[in-house]
């Protein structure tokens, strides 16, 4: 079956690209069980495991100065090309915790590795909830037992159960991708609402693949595939302390992925695709995100249009005239200028779901009930062209409403 | 009287400054009226003209690519040093409205020389409003007779009113300084909710004073108190396409005061405990607030903390748990995490109303209770340390409420 998953207007399923209802690659198993983590008794540790000695990973790391103890743990001590277990758990972010939560992480490895059958640099450990709480790392250890006796090939709709948080929207899909040199398989489990909170912190998404590819090519096509997706999203602008992509591929399909190669660029083309409609998926999650924004901006100088981009994904009046349906440009002209300081005057272009509403910085006759009606769809695209050619970018972004405010001022800790 | 105007526990009123109800002081005369500009039928056109020849005068402006109009016109077009008359609107920035835009400014510099007997380049034009609707200077020109025969030295009050938007709270103060050399007057008038919008944009600030300064003395004072005041503030981020800031001296007094001298000094306490209780007042009355932030960063690099204190004081999650009277000091981590990428692991420490809550990167036993009883004030300050010394800053920022969202949501243009 086709056609539930690649539902943006903004990213296309390749034609050699085919949905599949579930299940994992061969080679990959999963599973997930509740340990108590979780206030609401819900699945919150989740296992995946590679059985192939041969498999090759990449990984993709926030950048934040705060990083969570399990984030600085699989940076610092796994071999990142060579993953074969993930454990993961959700409820707490195991962040801002110091030397006790490095503890607890190494903890989760060692108890990963054992489930997995790998050796401890080889277990990748994510958390994703609140900040500042000590985890307990030995309920996780005691749980992973039975989440190991769980574990199946089509066990990737409870790991993704295991990794969840405020999610509403389902980021999992399962792919078959026709190559040259024959079909793979292709999987994602996503969590994350494109936003970070204390409470509920993190993206975190785990891709699996059964084609052999070797690790360089892992993380060149993970690089060069999350710069398109995770890394032009923004929800309320905030960067996470847990962030974590992890790529594996377990080569269980016999069909080799050369580098440079016709089968590569195709393999590639569907894991943009697969990241970039998880990517909006992200987004639209965002907490009580009701409509998904899309700017480009194209100019002249790189740094200007990603400053440019990021001002306007960002800015809270952008996002709450984009929540309300208003066709407010004074607001994106305002967020431009405020990224660039020292440009004025600025010759400015903006365009709103194709109408120009503002050309050389000055604004453009438009018919205004037209374009409110176009921007009260769920998706909607903003254009800003700054002087010169060369450059462009864009950024997916959420609106901002009440439920984001409800969400996030009236929990406390 | 005193003690209305001075209430904010984070600025102190100097001893030899007093309170006074309102005026100008010698040398000021100013009013409005309404033109017709804003729909509610408000004042919309304001003047304030200062009668001597040698007043001195400094100004500093927003550092936006997307300069309104009357900004640029004012920047480029006058003698910073040598101002005599402001002339105002408000319910139209004038901003990214093209050559009609500076037209409309020209214009109404011109009928701004004439009411106040001046040359052009002596009159400040400034506007605050909606952006990107162009501005009908003749309805300024028409109403600036009837505003010059009301000027008078009390009329401070209703200048204010005519520069207002959707201000609450009322940003006007009359000091009477004691200075060594003799009693001096110093009053400010401002607008702004510290926010910005495309609606209601910009925060515009008068200050007269009839010391008399060379416009060297003027320059220096504006500067470091505007970098202690306006520049530490933060609603939701957004840099005005509009900011103003004005400071004239009529040397009316007769009381000269001198560049390095201990009454530049004691002019120069009650101008910084002037615009700083001015910039909690804007705070206070950012769209929908209910707290007013501070927080304070102090480490080794002065880069680190100002990026450190402005991803505080933005933080959507951060103004959210300020807004619920959360002492959630994992958002806070979070938000310094993102300002200083690469630097992990931070040891980090962050108390919230003099309560250690993490000190070198590890959570400290706190009542908890307690702390989130101290957070439940108008007032609620944090305070982050960063590793090494010698730098430190503040800043001064909202919460983000529902009302925030229902003011930029759910007005339409």
């Amino acid at each position: 079956m086709t056609g539930r998953f690649f539902d943006s207007r903004w990213v296309e399923r390749p034609g050699h690209v085919e949905e599949l209802d579930g299940g994992l690659p061969q080679g990959f198993r999963a599973a997930a069980a509740a340990a108590g983590i979780k206030p609401s008794g819900k699945p919150d540790v989740a296992l995946l495991v590679c059985d192939r000695a041969e498999a090759t990973s990449a990984a993709r790391f926030t950048r934040s100065g705060v990083l969570a103890a399990p984030v600085l743990l699989t940076q610092e001590r796994c071999r990142l090309g060579g993953l074969r277990t993930v454990v993961a758990n959700s409820g707490n972010a195991n962040a801002a915790t110091g030397k006790r939560g490095l503890d607890a992480a190494v903890k989760m490895q060692g108890a990963g590795a054992v489930a997995g059958g790998v050796a401890p640099d080889q277990v990748a450990v994510c958390s994703t909830g609140v900040i500042g709480v000590p985890l307990d790392a030995d309920t996780i250890v005691r749980a992973l037992p039975e989440v190991h006796a769980r574990l199946s090939d089509t066990g990737d709709a409870e790991f993704l159960q295991g990794i969840q948080t405020t999610d509403v929207v389902e980021k999992r899909a399962s792919l078959r991708v026709r190559l040259g040199a024959g079909m793979v398989r292709l999987s994602a489990q996503a969590k994350g609402a494109g936003m970070i909170s204390p409470h509920f912190a993190t993206l975190l998404c785990f891709v699996e693949t059964d084609a052999a590819l070797d690790a360089a090519a892992c993380d060149l096509l993970l690089g060069a595939t999350c710069a398109r997706s995770f890394e032009r999203i923004s929800v309320d602008g905030q960067l996470s302390t847990n962030d974590t992509v992890i790529l594996m591929a377990s080569g269980a399909s016999g069909v080799r992925v050369e580098g440079e190669t016709e089968d590569e660029l195709r393999l590639g083309e569907a894991l943009d695709a697969l990241l970039r409609q998880l990517a909006v998926l992200c987004v639209r999650d965002g907490e009580g995100a009701r409509r998904v924004g899309k700017v480009i901006v194209r100019g002249g100088h790189h740094m200007h249009v990603e400053a440019a981009a990021r001002a306007v994904a960002d800015s809270p009046l952008v996002k709450t005239a984009l929540n309300g349906g208003d066709p407010n440009w004074g607001r994106i002209a305002q967020a431009v200028g405020m990224a660039l300081p020292g440009t004025a005057p600025l010759p400015l272009d903006i365009a709103i779901e194709g109408v120009p509403v503002l050309s050389g910085g000055s604004p453009v006759d438009h018919d205004v009930v037209d374009l409110a009606a176009k921007v009260g769809g769920t998706e909607v695209a903003y254009e800003v062209g700054l002087p010169g050619d060369g450059a462009e970018t864009e950024v997916f972004f959420s609106d901002l409403g009440h439920d984001y405010v409800t969400l996030n001022a009236e929990y406390t800790t």
